[in-house]
């Protein structure tokens, strides 16, 4: 399309049809041209895996609505994180196929297809009170079609947990830690196996955890490298991540 | 070896050499074994890409002197970071194969053959004062025997430099970013490509930048989701994690 | 005014009806009125673009209404942010006259004449989320008489739609960006053209954007020099800021 | 130029001298002339007063002394912030008409002609210890061919120092406030005049001031709107910014 | 009282109608005697003007009424601060001569004769969103019987109020400055007088205040020597300090 | 058991029921029986006085239903922290013997019985908002089956309550000191006496004493050394630290 | 002389020597000569007792230099804090009678003759690392004219040697707490006495006192109302403010 | 000596040779003799193990001396943390039989006898670069006289080191854990036995560690209870703690 009508302005110069200053001043538009093409690149993404996502926090109801119908109908796929359930109920009336998961606080309306190629992705946290950071980016990677297992609870207050399931961890691709508190457990599964890991700190915790900051420092430092760190309760992220990083395989 | 040591204790019980409860209290060391077979397995780790590496700061020259003895002697391959000049001229005198790349502050004996399989990993770095960082990375992936390629100079200030080299930021498998000053290039960069990202804040700035604190919550709140952040001027670590990510798919 | 009152303390000294010590007497009141000249001159910068403005949060409802009157009284005209439904339902019964936005959260009497001079303000914002703070911006500046111009939802997530409109940022004699999360969209644009930035950080984000101290510290911070930082959510200092810088071209 | 080359690609077009073909291959190259468009504007700039900057510290003699080289050949003007001594005798050999202002920290080979139209820009500084700074911004606005005055040492400790000036302060378009212990001058400043002020943070004080966030925040949190602030200790970002607004009038 | 059983037992053993060995065994205990006599002259203090004060925050009402019941019968003055309405409600049903100032949130059943020694307090506020902490620091100073007077809303951003009243500022004894945001106010009353500054940083503020650490900040790092600071929004604290300064000169 | 299924195999290779293959292949399975060892030494640790406790802050009642139903009937003692009375409502429906101390926030079905060895734990806290804390220590050590004492309300604003029982300080095996606001007690108590101090900070305070980190720094810091610090807010860790210490002694 | 000036004005306005108009014009100028009274005040403070005073860090020895020899012949009297020996041995050559103090790092020429009124301020330190601080403080005063008295190393590790000296403590007019670590002596010695007490934090400490934050959050936070708080290590700045203290009872 | 001058006090009351109203006045002056029997209760216990402590930073070498000297003439033992060769050198002259551990920074004469009674305190470390603080702790322990072992080395990197010492770490009476980078070694150590673990976080790591904010965080937030931190790096309180915890078994 856009060779299309670039060859048409230069076509038209060419035939001396347009004048050289209204063909500079055409070509002068060319990028944006260039640039709608990577907006076809975008829809591509798309297509690969990736839905457009909605933030849904700060948001009002109307603007979450409007932008619901038109990902909607430009995308066909639906992705909404930390969404409340009033925001479900809203969008329920408008579009009563859409699902919702109230611990991870996501709004989605389907699947795709789970992915031919590339490993699972292991999601391992530390306390149930991790849990819906930890199911923000298992419900990521499925609606994003990869392979999941979880590994729950594993805190390295009973290390032994954790190290009886050496072999679950060793047949993962990539490893998800979700932990809070002191998040040490993300530098002990480092530790343990020769694979990715991402490390989400969650702000679960006593005081000096600082909402998170406790753990998120701690996963920055870790002192076993292998480790690539999102930001805190960043469940979308850190499935995010995965996915790129799966997806590169196929 | 560590096989043919548990081999030849069961080959005695079964040949009634050592009598059951001679077997019993050798199995007991069994967890030494086991984690000699854990450090079997660091070797195994090593050829797969990965040598032994020390943290060359906080220790003496002694300590260095006899921590690198003994990873020689046992694994052949040699890997220090953050090591200024004064450690390498110490060892050169015992190691006199020992290379030093005084950017990098690193010192090494050899680089491993390259990898067969697994794609390039690609370096892009904001400014020239985030070099020693980026090269502290690169020089630990070509180490590991990765394929690596090196986008340095591009920061935002002038985002064309950038966007001129779409192509090759889409040739990469994994992209590391080392950027200080706010480190925006990380944000810019994963919204460009569905490449898993690995950003390096770094240490270069004015004031406010607080020593690296600035750009690294800057890739930690990136709103182009898919980053995995690491410690501030960690290039080691984000060439570390780089290969894992790399190396999971041979 | 008060220069008439000078006037006649200064004529009846000339015409001798009070003594000269009578006259220095009443000049030494003269730092008040100088300072009610100051006074004045908070008038005359009111006409020519600056309403006095009232910061609602922590004040009661009868202490807004209070200061409501006297400013409507003496100035004709009213500006208040950060105020809440509250606060305008209680100001709305004594001056029913009064408008309120309430995404800007600014109640406001009345609109200055568009100036016949300076250029115009452009406001770029990075999401959805962000809209509050720049429309607090745009109404600050469309009470105070600029030319405005507003441009949303072209974060670096997808630099695309920003790049897309080099044209209309480089029409913009000032441009103000409004960004959470990292807030690299300041560094992105103020690269792109040679235009004073204003950088507003906003306290949208992740855990660890901190209330918006990770948008703050990333503007401040830049690698593109040219950009003026104001407080975190402060979409009123920006559009001040703004009309001082285009309001000295009169 | 580009103009030039542009023209001349559609006129080789118009006058078959080039096929369609030929001309879309060039076309393609368009990106890049766009880019060389961008950078070519950045040689305009800098005809318009803003030199390409390099950022001393953190970068070794070499890489300063070949983008110092790179820079002079292709900009015919070369301006360094953050140089230390080392630095200018380094480049002093080979380039020997460069100068050096120690208090600054700044390198330069020369100033641009005073600009014809845009008012005066004002630097204020509260204290001696303020000065390296102030002359940091005071020597990056003469460079770029600003008017400049400076107004130094009227702390809020003794304000009268500064009442004193406010006709001074009034003739200005711009003022810049450099300011270190707690700051309060930016906020006294700008409540005294209808002027843009730009503050500059130092990180001079005693221990709380924490290497300048004290003023930083105190510059942020002004009761006076109409201060947009810049990186702490950040002279010649302050005088850029101060140089887009006024340059924007011409 | 305490003398008079110290009295008893000294004459016991003149009288020997104790032993040598019990007196010392009595006398032993004299510490707590001697802590006796400490809180009789915590009596003593409270007859010169200062209660003891319950801070009402963190407490259930019960241990408020508990506390009160036992202040009150044992001193005859209660003095509460960080009350809400819901303390007041509960405390007026046992002691209905109790009253409360909602603004200030302090609960108090009289205030002590004004003392005919020791100078005027001038208590100086930046803002209207500032007063409850003003009120507050007043409301102590009356109840604690010294003569205060007040100087509301002279915030820097038009110093012309504060300027203004320098006779006033002369011809306090001691000047509480309260102010939030940048908390400048502080500085610049310090540096027009000499006279005994104590500082008040307010939670008052847009997002980069931090709660009131900006203004902390800029008071503890101000230019102008002479000022004492307090905690945030400590009101209590400085009119106490403010009371001990006056109260020592009787 | 463990020692039993070792022998077993050995016997089977012994015998030669199993071939060296198979043995080796067995044995590699031990890792996963020693651990299961350590799970009994886990029930063991259980016995002597140590229950599972569970955090209930951020787990939904189903979570804390499931988990507790788990607990009570694997070990027969139930310990939830955190817990409002919310979370008892829901329990006591299914488990009609729990009890809830509401000022501790603590469920618990039983309290151990009272160990005859070890020494008493003393709990000193500051003021009367600190008796939360405290309190939940407390009764962590009750349940525990610890002995202790409480010296409550002695903070160093009236140093004599503290000094006046030096000899109750003295008799104590270990003392834990619960201060919000300066936290200063815990040095004064560690330089009073020669026990082991265990300080817990508490959130209680004005503004700068940002919800704890005032008293952790200086509990931190003390200047007088045998001061472990634990968690803001974290009564029960204190109790779980000294019960460790005193169990140990058994 | 201003009411001369002023006189002048009038008369000739009288006389009809100068216009009205010129007249107002004149006046016009007023708030100058007004600013110059309040300049020649300055003069008066000085000769009150307060010399004005040079902070030496970050200022060159030249303007040092020239600073100190305008004071001295303006003033009579030199006061330098922060001054490195190399300070001295610079200004020494010119000004032979200096003194200099090295722990207090302060140069003077003299001290004032000792005040008539006023009490006695007593400087109370924790430990000999506090030193340089508390003389700094010390010797302030003693320049000031201010009779002082010290108790040094009293810190609360050893809580008997302070208590020891309580009458001490009572005899004084105000009392300067200096104190590094966690800073709790403030608190005791508030506690203990009636007195206005100055408490200065001091970057004495390991690791988490972050260079004074530690105590000074302390101090700001005491149990004990009564404390005003300085900067870190600023011992000049309360001995300044104990000095307007006592010199306000003169 | 206080007793008998109390009885002599108390005698010559009996005997009527001083009258009652002097034995008051010479009783008021108890509390002082009451802490002069505190000092005595100092001495012994330092008899009973713990030494008087220098800390050597901030103190100049004649400080360190005169203190030194004034401990070794009225203690007999002399102990000085944080010391560096010079303050050895010096005080070597004067006390020739000082020892100095560079590595620990330790000056000390002697070592207590062994204790009889209770355990052996375990220091673990992560890493070689921890080493100068745990052996800090270890000196300090040899020094009281207490049992100790250490187990260095075993950071989480390679958490199969530490679990095969399981047995060492259960046969301690206390165990200090001593890690920087990200401190996970605490919580790991604490989960795996039901021993008291006292954690000293270190200052070694990449900068997001921010000199041991990181592991002090961690060992605060650690998931397993019974964990008592101490400051960054200090070794020495940890060694005294645990001194302490075993000290009370005897």
């Amino acid at each position: 399309m856009h060779k299309k009508s670039l060859k048409k302005i230069l076509k038209n110069i060419r035939d001396r049809k347009i004048s050289l200053q209204q063909g500079i001043q055409l070509l002068k538009e060319l990028p944006y041209v260039d640039l709608r093409f990577a907006k076809l690149d975008a829809h591509r993404a798309l297509r690969r895996g990736f839905p457009e996502v909605i933030f849904a926090e700060g948001k009002t109801l109307e603007q979450i609505g409007q932008i619901s119908g038109s990902i909607l109908a430009r995308e066909g796929i639906l992705f909404i994180t930390r969404a409340d359930q009033k925001v479900f109920n809203y969008l329920k009336k408008t579009y009563p196929s859409l699902k919702y998961h109230p611990l991870a606080r996501i709004i989605y309306n389907k699947k795709l297809d789970k992915r031919k190629k590339g490993g699972k992705i292991l999601i391992v946290s530390a306390g149930t009170a991790d849990l819906k950071v930890a199911e923000e980016a298992r419900l990521t990677l499925e609606v994003m079609g990869c392979k999941v297992g979880v590994l729950y609870d594993v805190g390295v207050a009973g290390i032994h947990r954790l190290l009886d399931k050496i072999g679950i961890l060793n047949k993962a691709a990539v490893i998800i830690v979700v932990a809070g508190m002191e998040g040490a457990l993300a530098s002990v599964v480092s530790g343990l196996v020769s694979k990715p890991v991402i490390a989400v700190p969650t702000s679960v915790g006593y005081g000096a955890s600082f909402k998170g900051i406790a753990p998120l420092l701690t996963m920055l430092n870790s002192c076993s490298p292998g480790i690539g760190v999102v930001n805190i309760d960043n469940g979308f992220g850190a499935g995010y991540l995965a996915s790129l990083i799966i997806g590169n395989r196929e």
